[in-house]
């Protein structure tokens, strides 16, 4: 039984008590959202050691890190840093992106180092090993597809993106759109390509019944991918978008009927005036369904600043009810991001994670606020230094600027109004 | 006259003229925007070559650089390269807020040294004065003040923070309040201890008059400073903050009255479902008067990272309607910052104020990135790396992670979706 099947069944698991604990909730609530589809609980059977994480309404808003070799840099011992990094951060998830090298052992060492819950693009091996064979990727077969899905499921992969929203109709939708950036998703242009090359539907589309066998078997979750997502400003909310969200919305309610624990993958690029209505309708159409966005990215025009991009518009996501956050890191658009990159990314994700949590309610993320801000007025250094969101960041810009006066900061010195408050500079310094 | 006493008049100003072409927008509509004390054009007669600016309704939002030396760092050489950054990094204006060292001579210095819009805060050389020649801030009289207010009109300053809203009255209600923070800003803190010591009201609200005679003569305009802002999530919109506000909502229809032109200073730390309402708070009491933010921070808990904080509370609060959004920096709440984390402050806050111009439907705003996404589209690098809103941190990253296929990025590499769209890997690589 997955997850979905148990919490419909009145069942709670082990990993619902699990859950239910760092979220500080009833297991009684989470099984209840779980049955609901507003949450899943991605955890494939066949895996251990896992830290169990739910995704959905009610629960605090999670972060995932991507991560993963290129043709460029295929060097597993970076993509290993990179996850400690990403762990170390405090990202919820990582997802292995994994394009070059030996793609299925880098799969393998990577997940076996973890405890955080684990994705992966089984098209992109896919279509690289076809390109290896054939010298392009439309060499891939439908059940090639088939049995990459096997294979991922198989190496323990928690969810899996699953770009089956991009139909024949729904490309059709796009070529007849004037999109200044076409297709910005690789899974999207792989699948679009082979459809249009071979002439036949989208496997995951046309199969998808045999996909929801394979994953209800050993629960692993689907996110629905957003093939079309859009990949500018200009693009955001166009009809290209808007048909495969409603082609995903028919699918995710025959994962859920099928027992399979699904979720939404959103945008992408979207004006600051337009991210919540992209969230709305989302959870309208396809059954509160938690929605899992990258970014979004509220200007096209900050490469190597991304990561502040994507936080303004994560958190205005997820303050309108997206459930977990793709970061996006200072390398995006620009090239595979580094160790200290990833960092900056999740926590950048958690800035705005957090802030939505506040906003959403969650219970315990204001107290957050409230007993640092104590803290501060009571200047214990020691006590924000340990409780900041990146300890050692603060750490690191305070020591790089110690103030004479250590009670202070070296912007106010004996000037701190908290000080001055207390009138302990009355006398001056 | 004043710019707001032209505009009145019906006159367009040589200074008038010069914004509306950078703005793009007529001169006439500047003129009605001043007029209506809808916008501000800081402009201190007694200074030349200055760029001029506006703030306010329908003109794009404008970002500050607070620089400033502290009595642990007081070296003005270091000063002039933050400015220096500031000025590179697309600031519209600086604020100089040192509390260390020569204070009227770093001030002339760096005004002499930048075509920025350039703004103080009075009352903290006033206070630092006293401090120095009598052991305590609480030495200054009513008389330095208005000294030191005259002092900074005659170096060419253009607009001043005035904490005229710390009244006996509000500073009862703050008192009178459970906050977790107090008092966090500066100016604030030095006039409500001052009018508590002294027991006499705070002199910029007893002799508003004679502020706004100063101020008239030389066009000097006003930022009326929120002394009570909150500086914890938990003392947003409490009582003394709308207290504060409801007095400088009078003190800015009398100065509009006297043809002094004014804005309205605001938080501090919000939480993001707060910030709307705080901005429509701001513009409905004041009668539209330009709204200048400083954040808004929607977390208290991750000092070192704050700029990306501020960059969500800025560009939330700008696409409701603020105006000028002071920068935030990694370093605030830790040390005084260097040259490069003013660059980080200021690009932050140039993506928030960008993120919103699109939002707010300025013209021009949303062609800028759909003309930049042509670029990507058409894997047009050099365009790209030419028009990013910080070149030089996008060639650098690109530069570090260099691909092996130039026209791609090194986390794509010979998948890239452009690419494959336009059959051009198919071949394989």
């Amino acid at each position: 039984m997955t997850q979905l099947a148990s919490a419909t069944a009145g069942t709670i698991t082990a990993e619902m008590e699990e859950a239910a604990r760092h979220e500080g909730v009833a297991p009684e609530t989470v099984r209840e959202r779980i049955a609901a589809g507003h949450a899943v609980l991605p955890a494939n059977r066949r895996r251990t050691g896992r830290r169990n994480i739910l995704i959905g309404k009610g629960f605090s808003v999670k972060v995932n890190a991507n991560l993963g070799t290129s043709r460029d840099y295929a060097d597993v011992e970076r993509e290993r840093k990179k996850m400690k990094a990403a762990e170390e951060a405090g990202a919820d998830a990582v997802m292995d992106l994994s394009t070059g090298g030996d793609i299925r052992a880098i799969r393998r060492d990577l997940i076996a180092g973890t405890y955080l819950t684990f994705g992966t693009v089984p098209i992109y091996e896919c279509g690289i090993l076809a390109e290896r064979e054939t010298g392009s990727i439309l060499g891939m077969s439908a059940d090639d597809m088939f049995e990459a899905v096997k294979n991922h499921i198989e190496d323990g992969v928690d969810f899996l993106t699953i770009h089956a929203g991009v139909t024949r109709d729904v490309v059709a939708t796009l070529d007849a759109d004037t999109r200044v950036c076409d297709i910005v998703s690789r899974g999207g242009a792989f699948l679009a390509e082979w459809t249009s090359h071979h002439g036949k539907e989208n496997p995951f589309y046309a199969r998808f019944d045999d996909l929801l066998d394979l994953c209800r078997e050993d629960d692993v979750t689907i996110s629905l991918g957003d093939g079309l997502r859009p990949g500018a400003l200009a693009d955001a909310l166009d009809a290209a978008q808007v048909h495969e969200l409603m082609v995903l919305s028919v699918l995710a309610r025959r994962a859920r009927e099928a027992g399979v624990q699904v979720m939404i993958e959103g945008p992408g690029h979207v004006p600051l005036h337009q991210v919540r209505a992209q969230v709305e309708m989302e959870k309208e159409l396809c059954g509160g369904a938690p929605f899992y966005v990258l970014g979004p990215l509220v200007t096209d025009i900050a490469p190597g600043y991304d990561h502040i991009v994507s936080a303004i518009g994560g958190a205005l996501a997820a303050w309108a009810g997206a459930d977990f956050l793709c970061y996006v890191t200072p390398s995006e658009h620009l090239s595979l991001p580094d160790e200290q990159h990833v960092r900056e990314g999740v926590i950048a994700s958690r800035i705005a994670a957090h802030a939505s949590d506040i906003a959403r309610g969650l219970p315990g993320a204001f107290e957050r606020d409230r007993d640092f801000s104590v803290m501060r007025r009571a200047r214990d250094w020691p006590g924000m230094l340990k409780n900041a969101l990146d300890p050692e960041a603060a750490r690191l810009i305070r020591q790089k600027g110690m103030p004479s006066d250590e009670e202070t900061c070296s912007m106010c010195g004996p000037f701190c109004p908290f000080k001055l408050k207390d009138g302990v500079t009355e006398q001056g310094t």
